[in-house]
């Protein structure tokens, strides 16, 4: 049927390399989950210098599919 | 006295009905947890066509009340 | 190396004394996760009565460094 | 002659039917009054638990057109 | 003292003319409250076309101050 | 059942102590009606300087509770 | 392979019995398009008065997908 | 019947004379097309020197009425 | 003098490499139009998982310069 | 080649006239400057009374370029 | 005259004590300026976690009046 | 003690090859600074054509951290 139901986690990844690494640090983590990650928004880019080394952070809402049945806030979420 | 603590999550619903079905979906989801759900905002409303069959989804911040002591990452969150 | 995962994770805190107890109350909590909080930021202030009493209500976005290996939706999340 | 103005005031209906009835009862209410009411815009849509009753709640901005000589704040408003 | 409270209400101005011109409008009317006008923002600006004539349209918040034990909701409000 | 309607006005309070003086100022003018408060929202923090005194302004979105009959705009509001 | 290109339209539905039908509405016509509707988001939901009668405006931005070689503004779009 | 679907297009109009010329402009283009122009929304108001000349720059979002059958993206829009 | 006219229209484009090609992709698409593209604006960056294929999705504003006489709607524009 | 840095800065014009006279007094002072001002965006517009004299005042991002090697907060910027 | 110009610089406070402690640090270090400090707006609150050490991060727009003749980017501004 | 001041400035940095190129040029005339930089935020990704050659351009908020004593508007700033 066309009911279901999707969580929302925001995650941000960083690199020393660029932003778009940054993104596929945190897609891939999202993607080793048990779940299916279905779809990511790009929220914000930002960089920060730490001893004189530059840090590419970018904020990502991922969305996984809940089971039906799953509860979004199961196991103390 | 006074002091409580809340836990934001989100989620989307998705009906072939209508929004406000999507809404009573993702709901219904959220109440079936052993938590209280408190309140919610309604943040997004999309819809998506896939094989000409119409798709409602709702994307909604949802709170729950933490009891004393849980903490807002609790195992694994 | 320069590459790790935060999580990040909305909480409401609520003190009947002020707007920056609230906040205290809410960090407070996020602090006692076995994660180590990083950063967080205030996203909404807001006030409410009930039966005569005010409270002050403060939504925070906490965010928590993820281990290597960890998975932003373990265990339910 | 085209010079007219306008009032808007923030109104909130709620109703534990659903967000399109909530949204009637704040509109039946703003037709209720002596001024015309011209346009409304809706501002955002919540839910709220009390009890294990679900609560809509649909914040409008309402907008009533002003007689030639009324004042935007006549009588205390 | 330094303790002082202001209202703010939200007004819409027309003309057929300019939108300077419809921002004057609202302003005059503001200004002929018994109440001191103290500041405004403009929100929003829009045209409308009715029988082949273009409306401006200017939404503006003014902010009137309150005199001492007034209060923001006297009189209906 | 379940149907009511409340109406929010946006209020400035000052203080030349702290923003969080300024809201209780703003809260207290507010109380003084012979309404009931039932929420409020902070919209802006600002400050400004006069003569070397610093002032600080909040401003709050205030929400009545209107009785059953009674109108957004009646008395002029 | 994975390279393709949607355009986006808004569009506005109206209708006298609720922002639902307003929807529908607006996106039956943009399903009669020769073009395949891919995804909608809402945009502005906002209602009207004209001689006592009631109507709800829904604004959605519809997107299309491009056939390979179609261009964003073929035939004076 | 209360069932009408309006269009919307951005579009940039640019004056060396003035915002209110440069709205002007737009909305004269916008004005002689065959459909109806219903109304518009300023969106931004940008200027730029080029060769020490000041170009204002006024960017709308424009709506036109489609009739019925009419489709939002005929003839290649 | 001064006075010209930019019609803009979103689109999306996409691709399985990086958000850096999904934007090459959608500006080499608005290129190939006999009008001349003038600037863009990235509104947003998505990616979306299809049987596990990572999909890049970029929305821009494109604009284009309209010839003097053309008009922003020509041809079911 | 294609590199270039530009510099903006926030700027606040008045007058007692209009609003876009406040922004020519704004731009006239911006061009004085030795360098080029390349660009400038409309933030806000506000209107302030101040013993019943009505002030404009206009809200902008200007936009300065940088010559080669010239530092962004050089000389205490 | 109404003519004067202000310019707009954000600056960040911290402070391990509390949000309105930070506001302070930031404020005391703008007025040290030689400039007259005329207003700021309360633009972001964070907070940052370093060896277990809360440190609370505000950000403020200040806006300082500029003296006639005097250029918003002189001295390398 | 936890005691610092930052300074934020706006810079564009162009180039016609990529965003992350553009970025790159902002940050390495940034870095030249005297001062440190300390992080920085991504406003805004924009494009340009100019005789047929794309531009991309990359608004980044930075921040420096000021000296003790150091003005936020030292020297002309």
């Amino acid at each position: 049927m066309g009911e279901s139901v999707f969580k929302g986690t925001e995650i941000v990844g960083t690199s020393d390399t660029s932003f778009s690494h940054a993104i596929e640090v945190a897609v891939a983590r999202a993607r080793q989950s048990l779940r299916n990650l279905s779809w990511f928004v790009v929220k914000e880019q930002r960089g920060g210098l730490q001893q004189g080394r530059l840090e590419y952070q970018v904020t990502l809402a991922v969305f996984f599919k809940l089971e039906p049945g799953e509860q979004p806030d199961a196991n103390g979420d």
